[in-house]
């Protein structure tokens, strides 16, 4: 019987256990369902310092809410001295503060682990920077007044849906030192480079919480929850844990490992992508962050790993927590290359040459590597003038 | 040796002929990569008139290029009277229009197939609706004036890249009766939803032909080149035909086939997509379009298209090449369900219950199946409160 026509007999049915893919297996049409919905971003436009609308990678646990902005309201309550509802009309009359995020799926690199952990697909792609407004959430929580017992902040958004059997609205706690830090500085915002949150970005508010993955920015906010426990919900016991195994409790994802890429040079094949470049110099380019400590350094290698040079990083700047630019020179002589890069930030961390694997695929910050034919100078290629005729 | 190190001496080594997947063979990583990249439509916004930006699909064959607006330019030539070339400028100073047109990738349905061409795997997701301004192509052809021989219009994108061993510049021609028709009538669109065109729409100057898949609206638009043959161009004779086998030269893809997709109901499973909705009555909706012809009707079976009942279709109105809102209601029962709709266009056209198969995986406009989980009234499902714990 086709799978889509099974009768079901619960939620348990329709909701099975993470796994890991077998050795052989392609991508499943359910990994597929979700990589098409959920966007990436193409890495030809890691050129921009902040990411043009609409190509900002994207993760949509379950359904884009249809949201209100003129009826929404935000509570918070819990452990505080004074419950607040606000409103967007309030929200925006509080004090704003503005931050350049680069944000990033926990899940980015899952999909080239082996073993595969069968989940949102992505290869590299899952990252964006944009510019965030709103109200600092320290403002909030001052404003309603922490209780001295509040451990951590609760955040619940719109979306709701089952995952691994456990109907929910998706939601996520931080400590209350990360939610009242000043630097990384969390934000309950309203707009998104100048403009209204879109849908798909949380609109009418969400959390921004810089320098973190993408699991903690709540989307859709609707409740601030100040709490004397810890929050055990599903995206923070369950999902979100590095894990060797399924008995493992695990540790919780928390800030972004460190990671560069580079934008592929040349230009593509369709449908392999394998980059094709001419014979001669030719700038490299691409973007590194670390939401664990400021980019320190970022080499690249065009032989796959085996020398490095340091890659000239664009000078420091006041967006802590965005993504830096950098380029590096390099002749392509005919033949294939591997090229590939990583960075170390302050703190010491870099990127590691073998997968670090975890059974939720999270936080793979394994270098890239870019495959690049660079055809002999005298290799005519077959190309199509106007007319469409072949010359070769 | 890994296939991304492996050396490659040509062209043709990085650029595969098409092919069909074996049959018990998944997704390949390639596959992956241009779903990654490349955006679907999260259903659930089929309930907006108009995509909101950022979730109109996206399919773009090579890169999206860097274009400067300011220097720009996009020449008319061929068998003209008077080649021109126009800038932003002179294209913003002529008498524009404005249609609202919805676009469908030409592979959407492409993963549904068995076997299953091995290219962008969408499902049923790449389609849209936007607004689009520009001068009526012609406009430009009439200012030009065309010579009596010209048979075809050329246009070439900036988008550069090699396909199936041809490197190329994108192009693609229309006949110049569809060239130079009222209704529907071809843009070169500078705006999208009256914003100037973002960079994975074609910024700065693209082509729109209202009915037509979207291959035929070329991005980055730069030449358009009157010619007194037909154009034999690669995404002309090679790519998007209609084929049965590798050596059957095919029929041209050309206007969209009707299609209705549903805003899937209730809520979903994250890793199954499958809905859960409770017992009782509920509304479902949708959008249905045709290239062909305007909607006529649209039906909605809940029973895996065993029988039918028409639904009730919004006005219509002027916007004849965009996508029309059906709704139904529906009492769900406990168990599992197969909802499906399909669309009748005013000419007789209408979706297949079988799927319509070719090599290249165009056109496939089988109907849609949503499978619905419908729980016991008194079964509580799991879920979780603000302090995580289970609710049984």
């Amino acid at each position: 019987m086709d799978s889509r026509t099974a009768e079901v007999g619960s939620l348990d049915a329709i909701s099975a256990p993470g796994r890991v893919a077998d050795p052989a297996e392609g991508i499943t049409h359910e990994e597929l369902a979700l990589a098409a919905r959920n966007h990436g971003l193409p890495l030809e436009t890691l050129r921009y310092d902040v990411t043009p609308p609409g190509l900002h990678y994207l993760l949509i646990h379950y359904d884009i809410p249809l949201a209100d902005a003129h009826t929404w309201t935000l509570t918070v309550r819990g452990r505080v001295r004074t419950p607040l509802t606000l409103d967007l009309a309030t929200l925006r009359s509080l004090p704003p503060a503005t931050h350049r995020v680069t944000m990033e799926c926990a899940g980015n690199g899952r999909a080239q682990l082996t073993p595969r952990p069968v989940s949102q697909p992505w290869l590299v792609e899952a990252v964006g920077t944009a510019d965030w407004t709103g109200v600092p959430l320290r403002t909030l929580l001052a404003e309603a007044g922490t209780e001295p017992d509040a451990v951590e902040a609760v955040f619940t958004g719109a979306d709701h849906g089952v995952e691994r059997g456990v109907e929910q609205d998706y939601a996520r706690s931080l400590p209350l030192a990360d939610a009242t830090a000043a630097d990384p500085e969390v934000l309950v915002a309203y707009e998104m480079n100048g403009a209204p949150l879109p849908p798909q970005h949380g609109h009418p508010v969400r959390l921004v919480v810089p320098g973190w993955y993408g699991m903690a920015h709540v989307k859709w906010l609707r409740d601030i929850t100040l709490t004397d426990t810890p929050f055990t919900g599903f995206q923070q016991t369950v999902a979100y844990r590095y894990r060797q195994s399924p008995d493992d409790p695990g540790t919780p994802v928390t800030r972004i490992a460190p990671r560069a890429l580079m934008v592929p040079p040349g230009f593509p094949d369709f449908m392999s992508r394998t980059r094709v470049v001419r014979p001669g110099p030719l700038r490299l380019e691409g973007r590194a962050w670390s939401g664990r400590a400021p980019v320190a350094q970022v080499e690249f290698s065009t032989d796959d790993g085996h020398s490095w040079q340091e890659a000239e990083l664009a000078p420091p700047n006041a967006h802590t927590w965005s993504w830096r630019h950098w380029q590096a020179s390099w002749t392509a002589t005919p033949g294939t290359h591997v090229l590939t890069t990583r960075v170390t930030d302050a703190a010491g961390n870099t990127q590691p040459l073998d997968q670090p694997w975890n059974r939720g695929g999270f936080g793979n910050n394994l270098v890239q590597r870019v495959r690049v034919f660079c055809p002999q100078e005298h290799e005519a290629q077959g190309h199509q003038d106007v007319q469409g005729s072949r010359d070769h």
